[in-house]
């Protein structure tokens, strides 16, 4: 499996709310630079990518590149509280396994809906 | 010039502070959607990207991969207001000319800052 193959194999099961098989493409320590900070290992990394597969309504990868050990994705998503919230990743890959997860997207129309 | 190529070339100017020679690699009608919203044309691009080049202190490409017409690029910055904002951008090229611009970064660092 190429880095991409990998990294479209994790999006794809994310977004299909299988975290179960998401993770099967991680490392065990990986290593993820999110907006809220950093999350270390498959545990913490869990608890961020499963809350919002219960929010999430769609998904559209608008690109997807990679090389022998990075892969980047850039895609919109449609969620509960924010219609429009599009996110972008890129991930280094080792051995078949992710093993760090930068993601960015616009945390502030999470917060105001979460502010009501 | 590849889209990746035209890519970078903007991406460098930019990150340099050059906004012109940065727009010489953007159509005219460019659509660039933000987390504020959608911009139409380059005078609107301009007014984004040029005030971004005043607080810009360093940034660093972690990958950037494209094809014929699309490039994608991940980014970490380092602003006066917010030390570390990453961003990922997704384009759609054309003859050479960035048309279309999809850009991400977490806008919440950036209104607390403001907020003060």
């Amino acid at each position: 499996m190429t880095a991409l193959e990998t990294s479209l194999a994790f999006h794809h099961a994310w977004m299909a709310g299988d975290i179960d098989t998401a993770l099967k493409h991680v490392a065990e320590d990986v290593v993820c630079d999110a907006p809220a900070g950093r999350l270390t290992g498959s545990a913490q990394f869990r608890s961020f990518i499963e809350p919002f597969s219960t929010i999430l309504i769609s998904s559209h990868l608008h690109a997807a590149f990679g090389d022998d050990t990075t892969a980047v994705l850039y895609y919109d998503t449609s969620t509960r509280p924010v219609p429009h919230a599009p996110a972008g990743e890129c991930h280094t890959v080792a051995d078949g396994l992710i093993t760090h997860v930068r993601i960015v997207f616009d945390k502030s129309p999470f917060d105001a809906a979460r502010r009501g």
